[in-house]
């Protein structure tokens, strides 16, 4: 394809993207396509000739698009906001048209120096220390498994160098908290510490905060027993609740054994970016690495996941490579983001956190995020006014937990599969997506907050719709 | 930003991007630029408010596009191809447009499906066997990570749910060649195997090829000093000269151990595209998994890499994780990547793939690897008639590994000194980027013969800059 057929096609495909992006409101928030139907219609031999343009475009009208969740739709509460701003909309298409190749600073030097301004950037407005160096990963998922083998190898002196984990006579522990997200056991798996391994730390029955005395207790046994606390993941806006652990205790206790803290506040990172919020994030700049997703609340599109780490040093022992081919005379007074995580070669990320940084503003987007605040307080208040409705759970953020109470059902197998039963109501009208989740046991419906388009008066029409549907599932 | 904000700005971008793509023959191939230029150009206070467009822009024109490398220029041979067809970045685009989020089946069944549809398609086009199933990961990296780490669980018989690597009794080692990818070693390490169980197999001094015999032994060793053979990567096409490991003979002694056998084909995957170079790759469907990088020489943009099993429930015992937020009614019966790899958030990386193969048709894809293949012959030819130039490895593909041999000189350092000299008085000029490599212990020239926009004419005119460039550095 030649630069003018590109360009003609290209033209095409935006006018596509910004009416797509200007209808998501008038779809079926949920998709409904049934399994294997996407695969059915898109399926067939290998294309051995070139197809018309307006053929793939067709496509992605008549099954790409009833085929995907409309996370950007106004009615969307399910899982975490997954905004793509416009803004790094751009961002991305730049890095796309740009296309470089990102195996070194010397293969491209913007690609790095930019992910170096723009982590800058945000460690700033998230009123970091200066002490933190950041890159971008794909997801929180990554970012925790880099730390945790950064953990693992602080723990172990560089056991990688030696006879790996296998070498090791004292198993070395990993601590969260049962609300951690599941990419942290995950991670401790994946980095061989083994589910034996992990403990699974209590958490405060109201708050569902890490109980940090647990903590403390479960480490002591584990010296006693002859283990090394390797790490503890502290959760800030956990996935169940956004509930918040005490980092500055957390810390404190790690600290005693020398165990590494991550911090995993992948959703409510964004709210960092407010002053007022910061609080929530006390004691942060005395953990280790701590890693949150622009992708999610503040919107820059996936996949765009921050994970800041103190010790650059270690880091690069532990992930650094350094073959004849990739050596330059540049190298020594350069960064290589190669030797700060798994893959070599990286996208132009920064350019999406560029473009919506500088096309929207910090204000607007700390604005937005304090709309949604206000947004979920007053849902809260709402349904805390209906004596059969409870709000169960600290609403910390953007995230409302609740859960509805059939007059005379007790029954907490019967309460849970209502809970489920009202949530999969409201889905099935396609004005909105809620995602029931079970949190210590019980079964809740989350309204998560925040997508980009949501205003007041949605939040209000969800709150309706919440209202008929237990009627209808509970006539 | 609206929809319509949006649709303005993105016709701007389309605009500068074709333009972009249409002069990357005019400028310097390497990019030039200093460290901490491009950082000081960008560098400031985060963004407060909104800026224009139009400086944005400015930015890309007169701060990105200098620093970074033209890969996609006619004189690029470095490392590797990293070509982006244009049909590639309008599937990425489209990802971006769409702005899918893909963690599970649910959030974005379109996402899951295209996914296997492209997969299947290339296994198709590559005349792989049907019991492969494949998945699109970042980079090679990750995709030997991944591999690596499903055979520490098939060697452990899932030591990750009992006490990891730490609880094993005999040592697992890994094997791999002195030639494969840096990544490799990486992955051991990172896997938590340990650099003492990491076996360097030395390679045939001609062809750079594994020598089996030599893995047989080893394994053997191993064996009889208590330790168990977990993996052996097979490389196919090495990044130093394009070696290919004989996988048939590697299966079969791997097979005896009940190793797995792991195949990185991440630059030569493209060439199985190609009938007639099948034969390079004869046994790959006796190994456990099987690699390579649409996003190199076939040319979808980066980043696009294939990972292929056989045992997928090994794969998602491994990987899976099913909190209750995630789960759907249509699990078990649709496939849930998150459990196939590292990250659960996924970009709609199959996009690109969707509209590279079908815009542009596999016939004119296989009709370029082949006009690459016939200009690498050429150049071999070339030097081959020159009695001071040495084609130093076999050229089983598009890479051409060269020294030249100035009269009189003699000394080893002397020569690996003066290759890489005349190497960057090469890319000094701005007109060509080639990769000096050491392999075994020597300094050598790599050209790297694929961008997309390479013709017969411009690799003759780099032909003559290398005759040029070695009178220059040694007059």
């Amino acid at each position: 394809m030649t630069p003018e057929e590109f360009r003609a096609a290209a033209h095409e495909l935006v006018d596509w993207i910004a009416d797509y992006r200007a209808s998501v409101g008038e779809r079926p928030v949920r998709s409904e396509v049934t399994p294997d139907w996407v695969r059915a219609a898109l399926d067939g031999p290998p294309p051995e000739d070139p197809e018309d343009f307006a053929s793939v475009v067709r496509d992605l009208s008549d099954v790409i698009v009833p085929g995907v969740t409309q996370t950007h739709s106004p009615g969307y509460y399910a899982w975490f906001p997954s905004n793509a701003s416009l803004e790094s909309v751009l961002g991305d298409m730049a890095s796309s048209g740009v296309a470089a190749l990102g195996i070194t600073w010397q293969s491209a030097p913007a690609l790095t120096e930019m992910e170096q301004v723009v982590t800058d950037w945000l460690r700033e407005l998230c009123g970091l220390s200066t002490e933190w160096h950041g890159a971008i990963h794909d997801t929180a998922s990554t970012a925790c498994l880099v730390a945790l083998l950064a953990a693992r190898e602080r723990a172990t002196g560089l056991s990688e160098d030696r006879g790996g984990l296998q070498a090791e006579q004292l198993p070395v522990t990993v601590y969260a908290s049962s609300q951690a997200h599941s990419s942290v056991t995950k991670g401790v798996l994946l980095a061989g510490f083994g589910r034996d391994n992990l403990r699974v730390v209590p958490v405060d029955p109201v708050t569902y905060a890490m109980d940090v005395d647990a903590l403390r207790r479960m480490m002591a046994e584990d010296v006693a027993g002859g283990r090394r606390p390797g790490a503890v993941v502290a959760s800030l806006g956990t996935t169940g609740t956004t509930a918040f652990d005490d980092v500055t205790a957390i810390v404190d206790v790690a600290r005693t054994h020398g165990a590494w803290v991550h911090v995993d506040a992948a959703m409510a990172g964004s709210a960092m970016l407010l002053p007022e919020c910061r609080e929530l994030f006390r004691g942060v700049d005395g953990a280790d690495s701590f890693g949150w997703n622009p992708h999610k609340w503040m919107g820059t599109i996936l996949d765009c996941s921050l994970l800041y780490v103190r010790d650059v040093e270690l880091l690069i022992r532990v992930f650094s490579t350094n073959p004849s081919y990739l050596r330059s005379t540049a190298d020594g007074e350069v960064t290589q983001y190669k030797d700060w995580g798994i893959p070599l070669g990286r996208r132009f990320r920064a350019m999406k956190l560029w473009f919506h940084l500088r096309l929207a503003g910090a204000e607007a987007i700390r604005q937005r995020l304090r709309r949604d605040l206000a947004n979920a307080q007053w849902l809260a208040r709402a349904v805390q006014a209906e004596s059969d409705w409870e709000v169960c759970a600290p609403v910390a953020l953007q995230t409302v937990c609740l859960r509805h109470h059939p007059p005379g059902v007790t029954d907490p197998a019967a309460l849970d599969a209502h809970q489920q039963a009202w949530a999969e109501a409201i889905n099935a009208t396609g004005r909105a997506f809620v995602t029931p989740a079970q949190v210590e046991g019980r079964w809740l419906v989350r309204v998560s907050i925040g997508a980009e388009a949501t205003e007041l008066d949605d939040v209000a029409a969800l709150w309706a719709l919440c209202r008929e549907s237990v009627r209808a599932v509970n006539p």
